[in-house]
C-alpha cells in the first residue's frame, strides 16, 4: 500500500465546507457536496477502487483553499503528472489539484502537520466589483497600521477562547500564533495568520473584532483586552467565510520551509 | 432630459452577450440574459422609469468586462455616488457600476468612441486551477517575444477581412490597429489590442491564429501573411471567449487620455 499526499484548490463559495459530515444532506442540493465528496468521486473514478481520503483539517462552508494538503492510500502505482492531468479533468471547475507525490506511511495529512497558514482577503473601496468574487467589500478605509498594532498582541501562546465558537466540542483552547499581519496591495487587504493550530472559526471571529475595532476607532489595545479575557461574548461578530483562504499547511518542523 | 454615462465590469461567462437582441430567448435559461438586459432592470427600477440604454458596443457571449461604457437619458437629478451604491446593491454579483457621471447631450456611447481597448489573458502553465476562472489555460509555453514579433504586424490601418467571421453583415474590414501586445506576468500572459474598432470575433480570431503559430512553431511572419491574404479561410480556429475582457473605451480622439 501506497500512500500519496494531494495538494489541492478550491472555491469553497458553492460547497457546504471541505470534508464531508455525517449531517451533510446531499439530495436537497446539487451545491451542498463537500470538496472531499467530490475529490473521493474523481480518485476513485481514476483507480477504479473505492478511495477514502484524509485532510488536513476541515474548512468551513464557504471557505477556499490554495493550500489544501490531502492524504489517501492506495494499491496502484501512480504516476503523479499524468494521475494529476486526469484529476484535473474530471473535477468540477471550482476543485482543482496542484500537486500529487509519494510520501511515507508514517507520514498524516492532519497529524504530521506543524502549523497552517490562512489568509483573509478584503477589498477596501467604496463600490464592490462584478470581478471581486472571492474577497470581502469594506467600504470605510482600513487603517493598516492600527491593524497592525493590535495583530501583534495575537503573536505567542494564548488561549483564544475569546474567539472560540461556543458550540465547538473540542476543549483545547491553547494555540500557538506565528504570524497575525495585514499588508496592503492596492485596494486589496491581506490579513495573514500562521499559527500551529486554530480553532473553530477562530479566524473569522478575530477578523470580525479587528474590523470592529477599526470601524469604532477603539484602541488597538482593544483586541489585547478582549484576548485575556477568554471569554467568547467580548468577541466582535464572526466574519463572512467570503475572503478566507487556506493558503499552506506546513510540515516538518520548519515553517519557513519549502512549499508543498 | 439629462444624458448620463456609465462604466460597468461583467464576468460575461454566465451572459449570452453584453446587449439585448431580438432573437434572445430569454425563457430557455436563466442564464441567457444579456448584461443590457439586467441593467435597464436595475436602472428602471431606481428611477421608477422606463429607461433604454446604449452600449458602447456589443461584447460576444461570454466575454468580460472592466470598462464598457453606456449612455441613457433621463428626467431625473440623479447624485452619482448614491445611485452606483444603489445600482451595486440591486444587480447580481457578476455585474457592478464603477462610475456615472454626467455627459453633454451629444455624447454617444458609441459613436463618439475613437478607440477600444481589449484584453485577452492566458493562464500558461501545466495544470488548470480553481483561482483561474476567468482565462484560458494553454499548456505549451508561449514565448512571448516571438508572439510580439508576430503581432507588431498588425499595428497601422489593415484590412482585417482574414478575421472576420464570414457572417457578419458589416461590409466594412479597415481598422486602425494602435496597439497589439503580448506581455508576462508570472503565469500569465496578456495580449492587449487597442483599435478605432474591431470586427466581429476579430480578437479571438487573432489570438487563436496566434496560437496556432506558436504551437506549431511557425515563423513570426506567418501572421503578415494570414493579414495580407484577406481571406478569413487562412486564419487559425476562433479562441474561446473565455479570456477575453474590454478594458476601456476611449474618448476625446486621445487613445492616451484619462481613463473613465
Amino acid at each position: 500500500m501506497q500512500r500519496y499526499l494531494l495538494v489541492v484548490e478550491y472555491i469553497g463559495t458553492m460547497y457546504s465546507g471541505s470534508q464531508t459530515q455525517p449531517h451533510t444532506l446531499s439530495n436537497t442540493s446539487k451545491y451542498i457536496n463537500t470538496v472531499q465528496d467530490e475529490l473521493e468521486d474523481a480518485i476513485s473514478t481514476l483507480t477504479k477502487t473505492k478511495i477514502k481520503t484524509i485532510f488536513s483539517g476541515r474548512t468551513d462552508a464557504g471557505v477556499h483553499s490554495k493550500g489544501q494538503t490531502v492524504h489517501f492510500d492506495c494499491n496502484l502505482e501512480i504516476e503523479p503528472r499524468k494521475f494529476v492531468n486526469s484529476l484535473n479533468g474530471i473535477l468540477p471547475d471550482t476543485i482543482s489539484v496542484k500537486s500529487l507525490r509519494k510520501v511515507e506511511n508514517t507520514f498524516h495529512a492532519q497529524r504530521s502537520a506543524v502549523a497552517r497558514y490562512y489568509r483573509y482577503t478584503i477589498v477596501n473601496r467604496e463600490q464592490r466589483s462584478a470581478w471581486d468574487a472571492n474577497c470581502l467589500l469594506i467600504k470605510y478605509p482600513l487603517d493598516i497600521e492600527k491593524m497592525n498594532e493590535a495583530l501583534r498582541y495575537l503573536i505567542g501562546v494564548h488561549d483564544f477562547s475569546s474567539f472560540k465558537k461556543v458550540r465547538t466540542s473540542n476543549p483545547a483552547k491553547i494555540c500557538k500564533m506565528y504570524k497575525a499581519e495585514a499588508s496592503k496591495q492596492g485596494d486589496y487587504v491581506y490579513i495573514d495568520f500562521v499559527a500551529d493550530r486554530f480553532l473553530y472559526n477562530m479566524i473569522r471571529s478575530i477578523v470580525g473584532t479587528l474590523l470592529l475595532i477599526q470601524r469604532k476607532s477603539l484602541a488597538p489595545e482593544t483586541l489585547k483586552d478582549i484576548l485575556e479575557a477568554r471569554d467568547n461574548t467580548k468577541a466582535g461578530p464572526t466574519i463572512s467565510p467570503m475572503g478566507l483562504t487556506l493558503m499552506e499547511v506546513i510540515y516538518n518542523n520548519n515553517i519557513d520551509g519549502e512549499s508543498l
